[in-house]
């Protein structure tokens, strides 16, 4: 019998309550903390969740930023905004560079800390992505997050991109705080996790509730959280991570063959150690935008590389940090739901696309 | 048709995207955001979406003190402690008196300020909230906002307890920032909205994308949107808002008498000028959190006013501050849900549970 539920769905009551409603609510956050820990190699306790990838990464770079004052953030541009941003407003930031293909080199990161460390302003953070959100380039976590601990370092790893397209064990890892979204794994919008690594307190930016551990406040997003908890579950099973990431780079592969086959269109990021579904071209002679409403038009659903971020089709600073030109790149993704007729459509429509805008220019 | 949407609902699109799926959904988000405008009376292009209330007063504390830094932050205790956790780590904070009903005195606000203002700090920023969340006191925030604009202090209305409850006219009133959160009013958890004035220009909390038109980085948690444009669409008509008011003022009313109708039990908050939906007593004699298991058994979701945040059975500062006892409080609430049912159910139960308890500690 509930009475006085407001409103009366289970998942709908507040976790944080004892009354019978509240415990109902609260099992179902840690059963999908437990199967979202599962997905990424760590402890529930470990999984703090958020609002989504962006929450989580500006909160790792509070944490990390507030625990060392004043000393620098150490990325590379191929960061996402959301990385970069933060980073920006809460105080010095170093750029590492990467190479064509966008992939950050540890050594590069390295001589970063010992410069900063040698100034006499030890670096506050570094923050390496697990792969690139927009060219798919895989990126070597392991050593940059060894490279970051040796120097007394905090590290954040931004999985969004890779989490659930790739196997990750975050224990093994050992990165002080790793961000992840679940919208890009299958999961609702409106939720993501900022992963803490055993033992380390931050500080958190959402701060009025004892949620979470105290570590991120505000009522608990509970339908989303599980959602996220479902489709994490589906993955959490390394025979299923692997059949569908075998599924989706058969698919990106054959669409990346489909791009090639245009004159002047050239593939971005590294083409073999990438992220499996995701494929990223720059055509020559076209404007991105209109690439993606004739696209729209024969029914597939792309976006610009050029900007990740709403609203915008700014630049890609991803683009720019590899010296690829940053404004006329095309980004297809597949998902749980692409069908073989999806990237069949795909191969039809883009050369007749290319042709026809190109051909309205010259 | 739609391909190489991921995943394929149509309301799990990406609203900042050119293709067809981001303009359905954006179009539902534009909808929702007329919807929740309309019941706060204030125009959709000043609706800001966050995950909750919690992340739009954390913005609106953000937002006000990085605009006059260092400036001192004027709120009583009795305001929510998203409001007094995030002031308290953003500077100075100044706390005006409240009377013994939680309410808060405008001409203390005043003189805070002019206090503020002689000593060469003027403040950054006012905090007033719209009702209290804990004893339902409706607050003067017409008075105080009048005053806060007088000596150009930028001002902070939370309306997360009232909005959906009471009628609101947000232009008419004129507050720089106010918080709101859906599930409150019987929209789903995770999501809020923090409202800006016309022409305002605040710093955003998350950075990192262009969503909301730059005020809030992270794709938009589309489904939690929607529903909280619902609720907001049902409550915006005048008359069911005053209906559902009334309806609920009916039952509390009868709760309040049923509290009182036990040997020292005292009423907190203002019993006349009061939020419709809340009712608030101190029950001599026994802990809080017996009295909310034994409620629960009856079937009867209450919680403590001892604390509105998770997790914890900590003093209620809002208790403190109006100088009632903060351990032994019972908050509660209905909903759209309630019946006269649950009220029954309660007049059953409360006499004996407190009768029973205080026969254990005799």
């Amino acid at each position: 019998m509930t009475r006085f539920l407001e409103p009366p769905w289970e998942l709908l009551g507040d976790p944080g309550r004892v009354h019978s409603e509240g415990r109902i609510v609260r099992a179902a956050v840690e059963e999908a903390r437990e199967q979202v820990a599962g997905l990424l190699g760590t402890r529930p306790r470990q999984v703090v969740f958020t609002s989504g990838g962006t929450e989580a990464a500006n909160a790792a770079v509070w944490g990390a930023t507030r625990a060392r004052p004043g000393g620098a953030s150490v990325l590379a541009a191929v960061e996402h905004s959301s990385v970069r941003d933060a980073s920006a407003r809460a105080g010095p930031v170093v750029f590492v560079e990467v190479d064509g293909v966008g992939r950050i080199d540890p050594a590069a990161v390295g001589d970063a800390l010992l410069r900063l460390a040698a100034a006499g302003s030890p670096a506050a953070v570094v923050h390496c992505q697990a792969a690139n959100h927009e060219v798919a380039t895989v990126q070597p976590m392991a050593a940059v997050v060894e490279m970051a601990r040796r120097h007394g370092v905090m590290v954040h790893v931004d999985a969004c991109a890779a989490a659930g397209h790739v196997p990750l064990a975050l224990d093994d890892l050992g990165a002080d705080l790793v961000s992840v979204s679940a919208h890009k794994l299958g999961g609702p919008p409106g939720t993501g996790a900022l992963v803490v690594r055993r033992g380390l307190r931050v500080e958190p930016l959402l701060v009025g509730g004892e949620q979470e551990r105290a570590r991120r406040a505000g009522l608990e997003n509970v339908p989303g959280i599980v959602g996220f908890g479902a489709a994490a579950a589906v993955l959490a099973s390394p025979a299923t991570l692997e059949r569908e990431a075998a599924e989706a780079r058969r698919r990106t592969d054959r669409m990346a063959a489909v791009l090639q086959a245009v004159d002047d269109v050239q593939l971005l990021g590294d083409l073999d150690d990438r992220l499996p579904h995701i494929v990223c071209g720059a055509i020559g002679g076209v404007e991105a935008e209109p690439v993606l409403l004739a696209l729209d038009q024969a029914g597939i659903a792309a976006h610009s590389g050029s900007s990740c971020s709403s609203e915008s089709l700014a630049p890609s600073p991803v683009l720019e940090a590899m010296g690829a030109d940053a404004e006329r790149s095309l980004r297809l993704s597949v998902g749980w739901s692409t069908t073989d007729d999806d990237v069949d459509a795909l191969a039809a429509a883009f050369p007749r696309v290319v042709a026809q805008l190109r051909a309205l220019r010259a």
